[in-house]
């Protein structure tokens, strides 16, 4: 069974037009996903992948995935499977490139389209769901399929496999519990920075009787207004549940520092991306400075080697993975087993388009495989959940554990077609 | 005097026909320009910037700069020069490139290439080299347009302008100084990675009797190639002549630590890249266990966060800017200022197209305004020379200072026409 074609769609949905996603500095998101379906023999066999991005630019992600084609195309499913890892390492080391790298930005969520989609292709070839063909895998197969270059110094092969192959001795309880009970997670959707104080008390209200526990923000933009926010938010939802910021960046290290402790009375349970993604000493002195405020980062962390960093510097608490961002499992799994290893707790970036539907992959692995740590929690927002196939199900604040072959980050063909840009119904009628 | 239009061009030089800029991992560089054309109502004048890349990519970075034309279109350049600061937040923190940045790779080289022709631009104007244009501007108006933005934590606009003032005081000596003596160099055009030993025998030769007192060359594939190859250099250079390493990113930490262990009995003056450049502890971890060889690194260290980290965690000695990959003066003199405060040398990296040219400038405005450290040193390689309109001139190892209006980078009319990418007479000729 060969790899006949690879289609890349630039799908851009109009979110921009009511707030969703808007936040201090992301103003304006058109939520959009650089969009790869790997062609096979079989009419039917089909993988798909995404990165997640927010408009403009999404053609650059799609256009950088031509340099990626002549590497899968006309390979075989098994030899994808068995050389995975060396095809990821061309793609994340193209020698050209990386220069406009290296294993960051526009060239690493390209890469991460394509592995997203090959590891879609692989599971669904096995008629498993992603998560089961991960966990199905032989422990050291697993790991040989995986990128720790630049992580050997806090991480190595060995300490992985053992990390996974302590976790399958209790795998048969895991198993069924995640099964039954689903997997945790917290919305985001309520505290968009361009909903008024009206319609967050009314997403609020019906949150918490949809059986929402764990609440997001966002602040950044005025203090006064933050403080506000945070505390109409914590009135509604009483001092029992949980309650979190996100600032997005707004803040240099000093700002944050200032601007934590004041928020701090409303009991947060974590402040979200403080100050800049990349400033890993810096997060490590607003930590020092906030008392025991938790802090969290991760959907701008743009590589394992960031995250290496963030992790063994102690300058996060809970490590928000970014399904698209990371270049797909490859490199998602090896920075979550250093996170087992530190005991650090995942708590993935969701939301978006597609993320939800692969964050619930990525929790189950963490919580079968790989994680100690007992605290169990994801994000989710339901934006853009109607141009998706089999959307996430989420009941009473839980995922549902997905039981359908592949990765799930599925378009409706329809939704491919009409959002296209800038030649699909939808865009082509705007102009 | 208005600007009236922007043209921009994807140019790539076949520097892989011949091994230049071959390294471990950069095995088939094609020399290129993201180029960068600003017209103005003026026929005669027109900024010209650009970002260098090595080939496969440039034309992603090209296609970005559209999204930042209409920041500038239309503006007049007093306008511009008023509001440079503004304009740069607007491009760097654009709220829906950003997600596929922040301020790092493709997006950010973009950025780059136009504040390096928005620059180019104000010089010309005021009919005065870059170095001088800035030199003249008064210390509080020029701190007025750089970006501070993440790094007020390590250094203040007020520390800034103490910095700028404090070295005005020797202004006149320096000056003459600068113009008299030229700034010094080092030369990496003798070691490329895909050079035999004989054309290295022969090079170094030729270059120590031109003059060259500093010499780089690449390491990284093989240990004991490495070692062959520095102790060759080593015997044809002498015991005083200044012998570096640069090893582009090929170890993990582990294996930096051994290797330069190995290699120091050779008397290095710096290990360039080690390791990932994105690895700020790797780096000091790294430096904790090989005595006290000095570590380099810098023209892969995506912004000024990434800098900030490194000089103020002492996790590099040499600190190697690139003009290219720091979007612009607006983010690079704060980088320098910072390495002022912290008595950090300074060493550009150059070479590719046009680097050297800018780097003459970034060298006498660091000497003149920003450092009292006294080691002076900056890369050279005569690269793609020949495409420049008025090539960077280095005699005796010594940089001459520039005294044309501008920032000196401008590729020959015939080079742009022939080596646009893919239509251009010689891409056009091989396909």
């Amino acid at each position: 069974m060969k790899i006949i074609g690879i289609n890349v769609h630039d799908i851009r949905f109009p979110t921009s037009l009511d707030g969703i996603g808007s936040d201090a500095v992301h103003v304006d998101c058109d939520y959009s996903a650089t969009y790869v379906e790997i062609l096979t023999e079989s009419p039917e066999l089909r993988g798909i992948g995404l990165s997640f991005t927010i408009g403009k630019g999404n053609e650059l992600c799609a256009k950088c995935i031509d340099y990626f084609k002549p590497l899968v195309l006309q390979k075989t499913i098994l030899e994808i499977e068995e050389t995975i890892a060396e095809i990821w390492q061309k793609c994340t080391n193209h020698s050209q490139l990386r220069w406009i790298g290296p294993e960051k930005g526009v060239v690493h969520m390209a890469v991460a389209a394509v592995f997203n989609a090959l590891w879609d292709l692989l599971s669904k070839y096995y008629k498993k769901p992603l998560w089961k063909y991960i966990v199905d895998m032989e422990s050291s197969k697993l790991v040989k399929k995986l990128s720790f270059r630049y992580l050997e110094d806090a991480i190595t092969r060995g300490e992985a496999v053992s990390i996974l192959e302590n976790k399958r001795r209790d795998l048969k309880n895991s198993s069924r519990s995640i099964i039954e009970s689903g997997f945790p997670c917290y919305t985001t959707a309520t505290g968009w920075l361009g909903y008024s104080d009206e319609k967050m008390t009314e997403l609020v209200k019906q949150s918490l009787q949809d059986g929402w526990t764990h609440f997001k923000i966002k602040v950044g933009q005025d203090l006064q207004r933050d403080i506000h926010r945070v505390k109409l938010v914590r009135d509604l939802i009483g001092p029992n549940n949980k309650l979190m910021v996100d600032a997005n960046q707004m803040w240099s290290v000093d700002e944050s520092i200032i601007n934590i402790n004041k928020l701090k009375k409303f009991n947060l349970y974590f402040v979200e991306e403080p100050t800049s993604p990349d400033d890993i000493l810096g997060f490590k002195k607003i930590k020092e400075n906030v008392g025991n405020v938790n802090l969290a980062s991760g959907e701008m962390c743009q590589n394992r080697v960031m995250f290496k960093q963030f992790l063994i510097n102690r300058s996060l608490d809970f490590c928000q993975i970014d399904s698209c961002r990371l270049a797909s499992l490859n490199e998602i799994i090896p920075v979550m087993l250093l996170a087992s290893k530190l005991n650090i707790p995942i708590i993935p970036h969701a939301g978006g388009v597609g993320l939800c539907e692969y964050v619930q992959h990525l929790n189950i692995i963490n919580y079968l495989l790989i994680t100690d740590n007992k605290t169990y929690l994801s994000e989710y927002a339901e934006s853009c959940c109607e141009h998706i196939e089999r959307p996430a199900k989420v009941v009473n604040g839980r995922y549902i554990t997905p039981q359908e072959p592949g990765y799930s980050a599925v378009i409706k063909p329809s939704s491919v077609e009409s959002y296209n840009f800038p030649n699909g119904k939808f865009w082509s009628s705007k102009t």
